[in-house]
Parts: structure tokens; sequence; C-alpha cells
């Protein structure tokens, strides 16, 4: 795949403008562009502009309501619900995180759930802006099924990221951000392009046997990291995110792919903790002991840390992006379905 | 091992002798106690009555302070922290979870961290009796060190258990409770004991390598469940528990299994969440259709319903244990150190 430089200014006038010209609201559009590009920054192109014809093409077709104005509902002293109403995520998300940084330093801990949501990308680029504001941050969401219960053989929950941000004294954020299966399912749908097989111990086929076929993957189920416990986890994160905003479950929901059927309706669930509540003044300073500790050891990595080599990257204000995907974004800039 | 019956009345009487008889005061005494059968009748026997002995010899040399009053205090709208102060945790978590049973209806959410705690034992009963009250519960603990962090070679966090529970309609609620290790370091150590080999993949020697050798396995590092993915739960878990609550990481806590040394000091932090503040009355339905969706599938099992076959077991009043256990216990009733 070739690639073009793109400047990061440019870029996101270009991917504002290609959801602009696919029935979404311009304020929406900005909060989609501004995401995909981060994400594309910290490396995580499978949540960044790799998504943008497809988020286009539901756009059109109304699976997302591209011009959804969320809104935020506070039900209790610590409880905000934000419905997305059928829209894109990532305004939800800002909108949600604006108001749990509102709360949270008063209350001590808050959260929001995200009723009738969609896919939210780098769920560790949300709860990272609580950390910047000195906050923890703590996110589940669900997604379209791919995980079946433990000793069941048809897929059932979703990937369901669990996310979680803590400030440090004088770095950017520690940020933990997995999901629950084993790898990513995109891994398996480009080696079922490439019709290549795959490891076992990746996933099920549709009658629930270990395959190596990655096309029998994708009609079967995917496996949980940790095995039993991951599943565990992954039903842990339905209840979280999907149970408590009254959204879709993971066997519910349509594809974040393609822009067919009813929207996705999946919810995500942010919760963001003061330190300086439970823990006192000296919270940071612990943080750093543990982390140093951490990187005494000669081999130990921090998670998360890739996006900074990214980010680093990206300081001259431009980034590498994949050339045939630039000129389907410029494309849909210019009104191409 | 042959097994005695023991009547659950006599049995609550003669453990809460055994810790009063070991420098431990009454109302922690009986906390302990109920902590601990309720553990045993679970089926949870490496946090049941096997632990008296040890909790008794650190009571006596002050390890624990048994006649320590736990206090709580709270510091912001849903947050409280519950002062440990080295005693035994059952009666702190038992203060935290009346808290937050107080607080979460009306905030939505609440927290409680536990500064200068020990080991919390069955993490998901904590959360359980959450969901007994209509709430989400969920917890997390450190413990001594014992995973490496991904790509080092020392054990630095602890197993670090993640609990939840959710009300069911007319069941037992919904409880998950794992440890971040792939295997309990409890089935390392009877290994050791017997001078038998463990499979590969659960441990690493001092030095970082794989190991078979469970003597070595002890004086390295467990490895963590779904690999680099568990060792950084592993990391959020220090943080959330150990880190909000003011108390030791894993890799500064001593053993929860020896009288040596100072107090172990580590944490926990239990959320309590109102799921009607966040998703309407509709949530328990909704509960219900997920687990009727993963029961419809053959061969799925949900978590955490080994307990329930324990409960009915001891439906009848009495349970058995451990014939030289139990002696143990009743010499400790009659002040035998």
């Amino acid at each position: 795949m070739s690639k073009r430089a793109a400047k990061l200014g440019e870029l996101k006038t270009l991917v504002t403008r290609a959801f602009v010209a696919n029935a979404t609201a311009p304020e929406n559009a900005v909060s989609v562009a501004t995401a995909l590009i981060a994400a594309e920054i910290d490396g995580q192109t499978g949540h960044g502009l790799s998504r943008v014809p497809a988020y286009a093409a539901q756009a059109r077709s109304g699976k997302v309501n591209g011009r959804a104005i969320p809104r935020a509902t506070q039900t209790a002293k610590a409880a905000i619900v934000v419905d997305a109403a059928d829209g894109f995520a990532y305004p939800a998300l800002d909108l949600g995180i604006r108001e749990l940084a509102r709360l949270a330093p008063a209350t001590g801990i808050a959260a929001v759930a995200i009723h009738h949501s969609h896919h939210c990308g780098v769920a560790g680029r949300s709860v990272e802006k609580l950390a910047e504001l000195g906050l923890i941050g703590l996110m589940f969401s669900n997604t379209p099924k791919a995980i079946a219960p433990w000793g069941g053989a048809k897929a059932l929950f979703g990937t369901n990221p669990i996310a979680f941000a803590a400030p440090r004294r004088s770095a950017p954020p520690l940020v933990i951000d997995l999901s629950l299966s084993k790898v990513a399912r995109g891994k398996v749908m480009v080696a079922a392009k490439a019709g290549q097989a795959i490891p076992e111990g990746w996933a099920l086929d549709a009658e629930g046997r270990p395959t190596s076929d990655a096309k029998a993957a994708l009609d079967g189920a995917m496996l949980p990291m940790g095995d039993a416990k991951g599943a565990a986890l992954a039903l842990m994160v339905e209840i979280l995110a999907a149970g408590l905003s009254a959204s879709h479950f993971g066997n519910e929901a349509s594809s974040f792919f393609d822009a067919e059927g009813a929207p996705p309706r999946i919810g995500q669930l942010v919760i963001a903790i003061e330190p300086k509540a439970f823990a006192g003044p000296s919270f940071i300073d612990r943080i750093e002991a543990l982390l140093s500790a951490i990187a005494a050891q000669p081999g130990a990595r921090l998670p998360g840390e890739k996006r900074l080599t990214g980010r680093a990257l990206a300081k001259a204000g431009a980034i590498q992006v994949d050339a045939g995907l630039l000129g389907d974004i410029e494309a849909l800039a210019q009104g191409a379905p």
C-alpha cells in the first residue's frame, strides 16, 4: 500500500467535509473527524481513517443519524445519562466527558451511561481525556456479537473493550485499553480476505469447534482472552455498558462495518474518579513510584506507550496515510457516494 | 483427608471463639468467622476455614490488629474512605458496604476505598451483598506480589481479583469473581508441597524463564491470564485498589500466609451502582433476557453457579469440614497457640 503525506489541518478539514457531504451535521462531523485522526496518529489505524467510508455510508443510509444531537440528563447526584440518539458515539462521548469533568471533582466518583450509541473507536482516548484533567477514567463499551459464552458455541458478547487511564506527574497519562477477544476480529477479516489460515486458539467455527479457517471463524465466534475468565469479563461489560444504558446487547446489535439494517444501538459506561477524594494529595507520587518499579525491570513495558511514538511522529504536523484511502475520502468530500 | 460434619451454628461459635482467644475483638471475630464460613459453604475452601490458623497467628503476632475498629469518612458526595487500621478486611468491608448501600441509591454511583487492609477473601461475596440490595457491585483488591509486569521477570503485581455482581429478578445475583493470574497461586503451593511438576504456562522462575518446577515458580512469578492484557489489568487493579486507598502496592506488601513482619496494608476499592439511576425500571428484565440467551446455548455456563451447589448442600444446617483443620480450630478456641 502506497502512502501519502497529509497535513493534519488539511486532513481535518477534508474528513469533516467528507461527513458533511454525507448527511452529517457540521459539529458532529468535526467530532468524528477529530477522533478518527487522533486514532490514526496513535497508530490505531483499525479505529482511524479506515472507518470513514463505512461511517459515511451509514450516515447516508440512516443506520447512523449524522444529525443527531446528543442530550445529557443528570439522573442522580453522580449519575448522567447521555442519549446518543442513534448518532455517532464521539459527540455523545465528548458531551459525557464534559459532564463527568464537571461532576466528579465534587462527588469523588461519577458515571455516564451512553444510550443507543455506535462504535466508540479508541476507548483509551476517551479515558485519557479524563486523566488529562487529573481524574481516573474507566470505560466499558459493548460491540456487536463476537465472543461465545464459555462452554457455548455461538457469538453472543461483543469484543467489549475495557479502558483505563490515570494521570501522571509530568508525562502523558498511563492508558490501558484492551478488547476481550484473544486477538482483534480485524486480523481474522484480513486473513479471510487474503485466503490465509489463522492460528488455532483464535476462534471457533459456527458449530463451536476450534478452527484455523478464517472464513469459518467469521461465521463462528472469537475466543476470549484468558479463556473462561475473559468470557466472564465480556459478560460483565455487556451488563455495565449495555444493561446500564438500556441499549442493545451484542447479540442484538447490527454491524459497525456495513450500512444495512437498523442502528447498532450499543452502549458505553464511562466512570470518572477524583483521586484526591480517596487518596489525598500523595496519589500522583505513589503512581510514579509504581511505574518506576515497573520501568526498573529489564524488558518490562508500560501499556499504551506505542501511541506516544505515533504522536511524536505527528509533531511536525503531517502523517502518512494510505493513498487509496485518502483518495476515497477526497471523493466522499466531493459528494461521491 | 477425612471430613467431619459441623453444624453451622456451632461452627460459627467455634470460629468466633478461636479468634477471640487470639487477640481479636468479639465483633471483629464474628465478622471474620461469618466470612470464612460463607466461603467454606460456597466451596471456596482456599478462602475459607483453612485461613483460620494463619489469621489467628497474625492476630497473635500483631501483623493483623484484631482489635482495630474500622472508621468510615465521607470525603465527597459519593466517596467514602474506610480505614481498616491494619485490622482484618471483613469488618472494614462490612462497614464500607453499609455506607455504599446508604449512599448509592441517592447518588447513582458511589465508591469506598479501604485503606491499610488485609486479605479480602471471596471478593464475589462482598459484591453479592450489594446485588442482594438491588445494586451493581464492582470490586478490586490488590494482594502481595505474584505477577510480573509484561516483559519483566520479577513479581510486582498481586493476583488482584476483580469481582462483579448484578441483581436478578427471582434468583441469587449473578456473580463474577476472578483473579488475574492464569491459575491460583495456591495450586503451585500444593504442587510444591507434593513435589509435583506444574504445567508450562503457569509460572516463571526467579530469572523470568518459563518453568514447570513448582518450587522455582514460588520464587518467581505467576503468569497472568490473557498474557499482556491480563498483566495490564493487574496494573489497573493496583492503581484502583491500592493507589486510590493510599495503601501498599503488591511489591510492598507482606504475605497473607505467615505471621512475620509488618502488616500487608493492601487496599480495596468497592463501587456500587444504582441501576435505576441509569437504565430505569427495565434493567432487571434486560439482564434476565441476556442470561436466558446464554442459558439457551447447549453447554454454556453462567459464572459463579458453583457456589449455589454448595449453598444447597448447606441448607440442612451442616457442612463437611476437614477433620484435621477442625481439630486445629478447636485447639485455637481453647487458647492453644
